[in-house]
């Protein structure tokens, strides 16, 4: 039944499967690897999956495109949950392989930039070629068709490969965040840490454009955690925006915010409210003056009051 | 009975007299001319008057500050109406005087910055003294205290004058605004050409106080008529601003604005929305995109919507 | 000669005279009491004194218009110095009087708003009439002409009265700041707290002008100490903005900022910058980050260097 | 001999060598493909080649990060030239294959989006493997690993295949722009239609710091054309922006706001400013008033005539 089906980014093997694996609820679920994010998400759309798990930002590659492209167009989804998973590569070789033998390595297209500068220091002349997966390529080296992986070192076992190396990562505090995505529903109460994600389509294109959307959320005290351009099909210099903001949607701020963008901006899409990971509300920072529920509520008081001349 | 009372700045044959006598209620009030603007609200105060009219802006002298000082402060009042004055002096002397015989002259403090050029070109011996009001400086010249009072041209009679010089005011279209003050009510419905007066009172004067008040305003793409920085009376450097924005309190985007003065500021005062003077709704400028009541509202729906997961 | 005659608003007696009289120079200088701000300054457009010495803001009061409006139009002035006082106010009567004895009362009209609520209190009943200044008030008194004057107790000798009472004035720290005024000269180098003072006219009065003037300012990190409007005299609701900002015209964020005005605004008058009086510059608060004349030098550097294609 | 070596990202037959090959200058060059992107700019680096064209922003794809990433670090390159590509796929197939036959697709990462939703209509069973190039595919179509690939139509008779379906793009308007990138030297001169790039990092991830750097440009009236956010490596939410702006760096508007964002920001480096491509200078905007470089120039004067007190 669909209603116990998660799809992520498959094929088994890959980060995104370890990152579901650290929700609770994956236990009771059954889970199905899909070829890529559009089949994922589509996956939910159909009604064939309750939702489905999904990488969005990536802290060496930035915002995971075809995510962000799919949440962007087509039936609405939503998010609920985010995950936050640090992201380490293990190069995967067939037993008896020295790293001198690799001449031919794969993965997939986000890893390879996390990987750029040690592949350029360690094995110079390697040619790359990607796979339509980092377990995909563990597939590949397994069938012989390259000599080595990069994926998770968790992948090697299931295609009978060794870690000729681990650890591998570019940048210090690799990670990468994906999201759980369902269908539109009520989202969950705020925590007092949470994180709203919208997509924003600037109009007329004109100059000030961008620098009016910043301010319908600074004039509010309402933070941006997240600013990603994505462009919209309609030619070169044509953006939407992927927004992530500080609070929930039943927040004033936020609520008040995204009703100014609704009104100066074409387009709104609001893509959820929910925690963020890794923050409880006794971390998150104080709240500008003036912001809060009560203080709004207190405005729309006096407001009220002198609309009646009871000032 | 003071229901049928007006105060105004008086003596008799004013300025303030002349705007008064433009409303048409003003033929069945007892109109009560005050020595001073506080007297003239103090009696609206006490309730010895349903209403008080006092100049609030000169567009030779600005503000005028013993009115925006009586507002600011005090039991609250609210403004109900303004009239617009097209402002020139007639310099009036004891018949007989000669232009050349004039050595002295006198008149209201507000009266000279707007005869200064003239006094300089015409009678530039002759020596300034203040007087009470324009009228009161008529009586003294009719004691013979001065021999020369600026005034309004309609006070020669009452006072046994003579015009010397009619049609004098430095600036071209000098006029004067003067408003109607009654103790707070719920204001009048809008009429499309409305205005709103508040006071507000920056915080902690930190340098970007009133670039963000503005910007309050700005973002809900509420134009401002006037802004009038007045001292709090907290020491050299310490001000509020006396505003009029345009829109009345029940539009939507008047009443958001205010909302987010009031939340970032210490103290807001609402003095009231009323007509403009001499516009119609159809003189009006066009609202920018996205600020109407309309506008307002189907954000709103859609805002509930997303709270509700029916995007 | 001129060059040792400093004028000042007069009469002797005034606070004028006692807050030039805390000026070193002031010693060595002949010191002409003048009946008005624009005769002081008149005199020096003329040539007739090296400097004028005139009020222009006012704790209680706020700008002073006389000197704000001839500052800015007319022959090109500039400011020097300034100078703090404290203001407090003594009732002057003829000897033998008593407070009960006091009907009329006279002073400067600017006088009135600093001792409005102590007459509304201790002499409800009296009757003010302006004077041209509050020590020819006194002067009135002496003639008999009012019971008691307000000004400053070191008048009450000059003119043979007597104090009723002292230290009057309805605010904490009440205070005017005087502004020594001499013909354009380049100012005095910067002592490291110093202030720019420049008058402002904004454009085709669109309703963002004067955020964008702000904007000017702010993104310099120049802190601005008063921003007072006033009226151009082209009608209501034409206004230019006195503004005086943390500063001097040779500090790189100051000069950029003035620029980016000129260019912007239809007018700007330069004013201009010196010493801050009571503050050193170990009292200035920090500057920004970003806004110090080395930081200034080193973009420019930076800016030449990628010009050159050398980055 | 290195100065008439030009590398591109190959292999021969990708959109990249159709884009250089519209250049005058590339048929007196020696052209080499290289693998990546990396490799192409790295060989301008070491000096083995004068210079690379290189994919940078795709109107499906928006930024291409291996681009903006190598340009914001490593040894400092330069951008001199643009060139616009419209953007169509042929799909290549082995001569006598049917549509129906087709049961995997290949093609560059890139590709994939821009004819997922061809793919999701006509091949909904399709299953997509990437490829390290468009050119990459079609040479592995011809070995007979994939049944058909997404490419130039221009790249059939290279690697004897037939389109079997031609002129695909999801979106209509799509286009690449590529960048001839060298090392750094003297921008050309401006034609009066020309582009400005940089990239910007953020400090201290403050939340209105975006804000601040839009504002940096707006105030000095200079249009921004594209801000694509790009990690920084140091982790979720480290983002710096790559920004294309309206001018030359010798316009003053430009540089001025180059200053600005070089003093407010930790880093900023210039990536070149060169003609736009497609655009002439009597097709460009109305510079917003007040930012000529004649005005610029005169405020300049104007300010050097208030410091010597020549007002």
């Amino acid at each position: 039944m669909s209603a116990t089906r998660y799809t992520y980014l498959g094929p088994e093997g890959t980060f995104t499967e370890a990152a579901l694996r650290t929700l609770p609820e994956a236990a009771t679920r059954e889970l199905i690897p899909m070829v890529s994010v559009p089949a994922a998400l589509d996956a939910v759309r159909n009604g064939d999956a309750a939702a489905a798990l999904v990488p969005i930002e990536n802290s060496v590659e930035g915002g995971v495109t075809a995510t962000l492209d799919e949440l962007a167009s087509g039936e609405p989804l939503m998010i609920y949950r985010e995950v936050l998973l640090p992201i380490a590569f293990a190069l995967l070789a067939r037993p008896g392989t020295a790293l001198a033998d690799v001449k031919t390595v794969t993965g997939h297209p986000v890893a390879q930039p996390q990987v750029r500068n040690w592949l350029r220091n360690r094995l110079p002349d390697a040619l790359w070629e990607s796979a339509a997966s980092n377990a995909d390529g563990a597939r590949l080296v397994q069938e012989g068709r390259y000599d080595a992986a990069f994926a998770g070192e968790f992948a090697a076992a299931t295609y009978g490969l060794e870690p000729l190396v681990t650890d591998i990562h570019d940048a210090e505090n690799a990670e990468t965040r994906f999201v759980l995505v369902g269908r539109p529903a009520r989202p969950a109460s705020p925590t007092g840490a949470d994180k709203t994600s919208v997509v924003i389509w600037l109009g007329d294109d004109h100059p000030g454009a961008l620098l009016e959307l910043l301010q319908e959320f600074a004039v509010r005290g309402v933070n941006l955690m997240l600013i990603q351009s994505r462009p919209t099909g309609a030619g070169i210099g044509n953006y939407c925006f992927a927004v992530d903001a500080e609070g929930h949607i039943t927040d004033r701020r936020v609520g008040e915010a995204l009703m100014g963008l609704k009104r100066i901006c074409p387009k709104v899409r609001f893509l959820g409210s929910y925690p963020r990971a890794g923050v409880s509300a006794a971390d998150t920072g104080k709240l500008r003056a003036g912001t809060s529920d009560a203080e709004f509520i207190e405005a729309a008081d006096w407001l009220a009051r002198s609309q009646d001349g009871r000032t």
